[in-house]
């Protein structure tokens, strides 16, 4: 068996293996065939340097090439998405339709499509135009930018393909992508279409490079290395600590996104006047995708009495009567069994699941857990242990007052959600908090789960440490999500023919432009 | 002698001090008469505890009235310049006039003016609504910040009255003022008007704080301290990289401006056509202020052959020719002298000044430093050190190639300044040499020197690290200092009666928003 090539300065070639590894499918353990290198740092360096010289050249592009990219890489995801899908169903067991097929993979092609867009139209690069002071400033490419992906979205979030990737492309970044080590073979199969739309667009053969797997060390020399300008890495919070850690020291900008457990507080009279409806609606957000999403809603909020009390047994009900998925691997499932003996052991009781599913599949029992909110005020930290995957914390409070002391001993999360009772009953506990749970979620939302992201211009997908690294970026939309890999660049003073083509008088892509105060997609006369 | 007070939660009180210090009038090296306390850890923490309810209750008021604070203040500054500037010019020995009275405190005044009128349209929030799938998003205050103020600008960039402050106020945010100890008279006296404005305008009392002094510990526990939610340092490397190694370590946001060298080539063009007005303002650009600008023009880039040299003479002549100015204190004076002298241990050559000027004024000799550009190439580490000072290292190179390679080796910088030949002989040189010194510096400009900063919305002071810690955002000028200080926070379904101000369907305040992908500012219909 030969083992798969990494993708460095435009070509497939051997890596500088330490070893190799294959991966399995979860839903039956069985190990997959194709073998995949984790590489040495020569292969990091190579790529480092090969990306220097593609950021290089791609300054001289045209943002209608890059967008070329773009699109044509969308169009080669769909003519071969028969392949992609079907390897990330054998690598991850999340379905091949809906989910792959009908959901993740439109969501990659839309992605790339909007970057594709804001390349075309530069409104992403805001540029800022004092024409009495003649201090034009826009945002600009940073430089190399290294992408480690996720396990829980091969495409979507992919290291080659996802949105972090496309918004380093748009913004005039080359990448160097990590795949994630449990679906090498769809990244694989995804970088091939990307280096071909490269090739067919005419941008430098290194905009993508791909490297499967690294050790440890070498990931945080990567993050180190001056040559790189920017990362953003979605996964867990050890690695991605110790990655922040890393870069922070050497100064190069890192975003995170880290999941988290999303609070949902269902008010008392929501819970008196659609509990029932509001526990379904719970249950599919906690199990979709084997509850695998970073805005899984970990963490449910009740006030104590019957209708909480009725809710509680409803959405236990649902847990135990729907299916236990399968996991993105058994280590996944033994990660999964530690955080919720970890939640268990800081005095959460077991009402459901607890215990995994024995099988060649990686699949752990739906679990619903219990805690009184005078027990998790005890113990905030370890009730907040995130459990990844199809496991849920209810939190049942005495009253409003302690449902907001809860809420104040929370960390940063992605979401937070309030549902409350249609007829106003609910408005004096929405004041009380909102405005705690406000400042420690990146989005709010209002009688609806958390765990549809859409792709606009106006979401946030981010929020306050831990759940990011900055609480000022999305990862998820653009053109907000291209600012992570950007620098301001102001041109004071510098003779007209010299400038950007984004701030000179002309505006022949009627860019958005604040001029003077004032926003506008007209030319300066 | 009594030791002046802090001011915590409202009320100048007595420190809890481990010990006090006195200020030095750096002219004549005298100690002067007010004494002020060292804060043991228990006054941040007090400090923090009224930053927190004052930051919930700034959630409560209308942007008018953190807008009335801060015109208030400027009017109360202005009414009180004569003592401000008086206090500032013992403490620091900047002149009266014109720098202090008629340049910082106006430009002081006009900053907070300015931050008043982003504060009233709400343009910094930058709404975003996707009126489709009724997602609205803006940016909004982030928490209490501290800002620690430079010892270069007591007034502009004073830690309660400069740029940052300014920022992080119409950002909706308290904070707490760790006064620079080389002006703690000058910074008591804007903290007492800032006090009396925000009582007026009816902001919470705790708006603002003032702490004079921390031992360095304590500075590392404030920064990492869960209460704290962003950091505005500005000042040296040394002390500003450890202060971001706490801050990063909790993940509270940290920005810096750490100065940086601000390399300026003159092309062979312009000092053939130019050479000897170039090098008269350059002369005056590095002297002014005693060179202790964060935008002094530290590195000269010349090609060698007789221009050069006729400029590095008219240059050496020009230094020896203007008065020694006088430098903040004593200890400055011993720090740019260890500047010089590493400079000098890596190879460069002194041809103008290189020593302390006997007496008890803090007075170095105006410093001119040579080196070859294979000599910088083969040291660029240490021969980048800032002397921060009147001091400026010329190197001469050999070529465009080397002055391009000299460029390649250098660190982030604030700013980079390209002198060309008016008949666009230096044009081929101009488009080798921009391109990496675009991406190593936060403003570029051409045929001015880097010293003036205005205070446009359109101005980038700022920088790749070690000039800041992230290259995204300005010190200077409004709305864009203002990103620094907040989140973004975004509403998803939330119930049209629960959104903010800004991004609710009427636009009362005019300001500008990005309503499916067109910027206005329309009311939604």
């Amino acid at each position: 068996m030969t083992t798969h090539q990494v993708l460095i300065a435009g070509h497939w070639r051997d890596a500088d293996a330490s070893r190799t590894f294959q991966a399995q499918d979860p839903s039956s353990g069985a190990t997959l065939a194709p073998r995949f290198p984790t590489s040495r740092w020569s292969d990091c360096s190579a790529a480092l340097d090969a990306a220097t010289a593609a950021f290089e050249a791609l300054r001289t592009v045209t943002p209608d090439a890059i967008a070329d990219f773009l699109d044509g890489y969308a169009a080669r995801i769909e003519a071969h998405s028969d392949a992609i899908c079907a390897a990330a169903h054998a690598e991850t067991a999340l379905p091949l339709a809906p989910r792959l097929s009908a959901g993740e993979l439109p969501r990659t092609t839309g992605q790339l499509r909007q970057a594709a867009a804001a390349a075309r139209s530069s409104d992403w690069s805001r540029p800022v135009i004092d024409t009495a002071a003649n201090i034009r400033t826009q945002f600009s490419g940073v430089g190399p930018v290294a992408v480690f992906g996720p396990n829980n979205f091969p495409l979507a979030f992919g290291s080659v393909s996802g949105g972090d990737f496309a918004a380093a492309i748009a913004a005039g970044n080359p990448v160097l992508a990590k795949a994630h080590p449990l679906h090498p073979e769809t990244t694989r199969l995804l970088a091939r279409e990307a280096l071909g739309a490269a090739l067919d667009a005419g941008l430098p053969a290194a905009t993508v490079q791909l490297i499967y797997d690294l050790e440890y060390a070498d990931g945080e020399r990567l993050v180190q290395d001056p040559r790189l300008a920017a990362v953003a890495f979605t996964g867990s919070k050890r690695g991605g600590l110790a990655l922040k850690r890393a870069a922070d020291a050497a100064g190069t900008a890192i975003y995170l996104e880290l999941g988290s457990v999303n609070p949902v507080a269902v008010l008392p009279g929501a819970l008196s006047e659609r509990g029932g409806e509001i526990a379904t609606e719970l249950a599919g957000s906690c199990l979709m995708g084997t509850g695998q999403f970073c805005t899984n809603p970990g963490l449910v909020l009740l006030e104590q009495g019957a209708d909480a009390d009725a809710f509680v047994a409803a959405l236990t009900e649902a847990f135990e009567a729907a299916p236990n998925g399968t996991l993105f691997s058994a280590a996944g499932r033994e990660g999964l069994a530690a955080q919720v003996n970890a939640l268990r052991s800081a005095g959460a009781e077991v009402l459901a699941g607890g215990e995994p599913v024995e099988g060649a599949a990686a699949c752990y029992a739906n679990t619903v857990l219990r805690a009184e909110g005078a027990a998790f005020l005890a113990n905030p930290g370890q009730l907040q242990t995130e459990a990844f995957g199809n496991a849920t914390l209810v939190v049942v409070t005495e009253s409003v007052t302690q449902t907001v002391e809860v809420i104040r001993s929370l960390e940063g999360n992605l979401t937070g959600c309030i549902y409350s009772a249609k007829d106003g009953g609910d408005d004096l506990a929405y004041r009380s908090i909102e405005p705690p749970l406000r400042q420690r979620v990146g989005r709010l939302l209002n009688d609806q789960m958390p765990t549809g992201v859409a792709v606009s211009p106006a979401m946030n997908h981010g929020g306050p440490f831990p759940a990011t690294a900055h609480p000022g970026f999305s990862a998820v939309g653009v053109p907000g999500s291209m600012g992570r890999f950007a620098m301001l660049q102001c041109y004071d003073q510098v003779r007209p023919d010299r400038l950007p083509e984004g701030l000179r008088d002309e505006n022949p892509r009627q860019t958005w432009r604040c001029i003077d105060g004032r926003w506008t997609q007209d030319s300066l006369s």
